[in-house]
């Protein structure tokens, strides 16, 4: 069994580099704050014996040998990136329970024979660069090395110069490390487990999701002097879209997801008609078809909407990656490792988009899921008890020890 | 006949300080720049033989002498203060019109009864202090003047510091200061006179504004995991009420004006469902009960919304001011000048604030709009045609000797 308080003490103090007023972390990925984190998790890994890889993408890879060279090694992780209002555990929790799992090994001087790695993943949050999971995308090859390097910021930063300044661009060619199964703990990041009271959930896949930028074009004028039959008012008609987003995905119950998180109005002026809106929007959905459909009926709308106000209005897929069903070798390690421990499960299929669902393409992939209070998470409020956390890391230490071999 | 290339060129002299790339101005009230457009216009009057006075919030009052020295003067003017992404035109029209008035009567040396006073009003636009039209306001007892010396701008200047500053503090007390009648010459900022083909506006009345605060208080949370029902989505219940921001407006044309020109969204990010969305309300009309009605509905929808919803909404009033109907001798001046010079007309309702508003508290009060392109202002592509801005001055002359008398 894993030493819990020490896990729990490894997340307070990483959560410590970008702490915010209210209790969260604010560490957006390739800023200086991110290097600190990085620095801090490499050098606790050292401390631990573990060797440190680095990819060309600032994926990092800590290895603790085992004694059959030639196999592949049995990896976990997740991400310390967090989004601009984000909580202590979103992502940080996988990496450092994976921490976790070998300085037990350590303690109990048990050695595995395949290699046991803790990996953690370059800006898997996409709050500050899109795409969203950039480091397990690149290194599974849903997108290119130069697409990664040439996303920017809104201030105009790549993540080729960023993660040069930092750093962490490393001289390993992404997917050129073996993986011989990986599996990742996270908190769940939604109320479904608390609601059944259950300690872990055994996650079988993921939603697919698509992601979009919208603009709407319309003419900055007064407010005042501006009849309203006479406005090319954007707000109003992106204000339209944004409400049919929810319509959308509440016709397809119950894994229908559709949010908007994102808008920017031009110019932004009390006594100004906006002349242009800039908006996210957010679709999900675990059945690949039931996704295509509300993207489609997505479009439909739109290309209504542009023709009956004539107004311009744009909608680019900026991401897009299908429902992801997990390996059953590995959902049956996580499954039957929670039973050998005796903690309450369910299955809850993840709405979230994880690292793991692109490493699932190269190799066998599983999740484990812990509760979260009130199921709030890219939240500083997020929260999770000591126990739960305790809990899902002692599945991971047997998930893996059973994948592994003693 | 005044000479309209030489109020032209005036105009486009004061246009370069402040000048930006896009051929627009940016000349926040009481900075260096305000300070050195109004020398330059300061300087221009002395050369045209006018008195000064400056009073406490900055006004300044420029005087040709009458013949008949117990007549109040007859006053033109407006501001010489831009918005950020300002045009050539708004105000800075109203001010040089004067001043070309003042040069007429001096080339033709006329002498009127009633002296002719030209004036400037601090900080109009209301772009850096809060309230609009603060000059203006402070001079008619709108609010006092401790009120607007305490307003402050974003980096925490306060119009106090930053009038004595500029050497603007005069000693005159707002409101000291006898006016006979006021007119001021304004570009439209709307497209009625475009549309219509037509040289002169006469001004019959301003529509009242109701500008409001309204936040939206939700739960932010994950995109993916949250289902639909479960969640308190702030932005979707914000766009419902900005929908409802034009419908109320539309429901009581023709001059009903409903806008959201501004909004924040909580923590503006992708994958996360906003937590608060705040935004701004603007609501006019020229008749005060249906303003007050407007008024009305919104917090009718508002509560309603709210109880629906269980979400917390604020909406809280930041501005107002009841529709002004200008005075029928002033109205009747303007449109018998226009009539006498053969200029097309049409009566234009205001839908923008001017400081004639405030001055009309005090003194019988006018106004002439002259068409400006597409109806567009508040923007650095603002324009207006010269023999347009020559006809407004040439009604201007008119209407203020018919009621000074020669
Ligand atoms: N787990 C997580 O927050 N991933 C980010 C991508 C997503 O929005 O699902
Ligand atoms: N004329 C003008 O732009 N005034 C500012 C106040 C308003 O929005 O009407």
């Amino acid at each position: 069994r894993i030493n819990g308080s020490r896990l729990w003490t490894s997340l307070m103090d990483l959560a410590q580099i970008g702490a915010t007023d209210k209790g969260g972390v604010k560490r957006l990925a390739l800023t200086d704050l991110d290097r600190q984190g990085r620095d801090l998790v490499v050098e606790w890994a050292r401390e631990a014996g573990l060797k440190i890889t680095v990819d060309k993408i600032g994926n990092v890879f800590m290895r603790r040998e085992g004694t059959n060279p030639s196999l592949p090694p049995i990896v976990t992780g997740s991400h310390i990136d967090t989004q601009p209002t984000g909580g202590k555990f979103d992502g940080n929790y996988g990496v450092l329970a994976g921490l976790e799992v070998v300085r037990t090994l350590n303690d109990l001087h048990i050695k595995t024979e395949a290699p046991i790695e803790v990996a953690f993943w370059t800006n898997e949050e996409g709050s500050r660069f899109v795409p969203v999971m950039m480091g397990s995308g690149v290194f599974c090859g849903a997108f290119s090395l130069e697409t990664a390097y040439a996303a920017r910021d809104v201030d105009g930063k790549s993540v080729g110069e960023e993660l040069a300044r930092i750093g962490y661009q490393g001289e390993q060619t992404p997917g050129e490390h073996p993986i011989g199964a990986y599996f990742e703990t996270h908190i769940e990041q939604g109320p479904v487990l608390e609601d059944e009271d259950k300690v872990i959930g055994v996650v079988p896949a993921v939603m697919g999701l698509s992601w979009y930028d919208c603009t709407v074009e319309g003419m900055e004028a007064h407010a005042g002097p501006t009849p309203m039959h006479l406005r090319r008012d954007a707000l109003q008609v992106a204000t339209a879209i944004m409400q049919e987003t929810v319509a959308i995905a509440n016709r397809y119950p119950p894994y229908g997801r559709g949010t908007v998180g994102m808008v920017q109005v031009f110019p932004n002026s009390r006594n100004v008609i906006p002349g242009r809106v800039k908006f996210s929007i957010d679709l999900r959905n675990v059945n690949d078809e039931l996704l295509n459909t509300m993207h489609e009926e997505m479009t439909a709308f739109i290309q209504r909407t542009a023709s009956e106000t004539g107004l311009k209005i744009q909608l680019e897929r900026v991401s897009y990656y299908p429902p992801c069903p997990f390996h059953p070798d590995c959902v049956g390690a996580v499954r039957k490792a929670a039973a050998t421990l005796g903690y309450s499960t369910m299955d809850v299929v993840s709405g979230a988009g994880h690292d793991a669902i692109y490493v699932a393409r190269l190799a066998p992939a599983g999740m484990i899921f812990v509760p979260c209070k009130d199921g709030i998470s890219h939240n500083e409020i997020e929260d999770a008890r000591p126990d739960h956390l305790e809990a899902g890391c002692n599945v991971l230490l047997h998930a893996m020890l059973e994948r592994a071999g003693v």
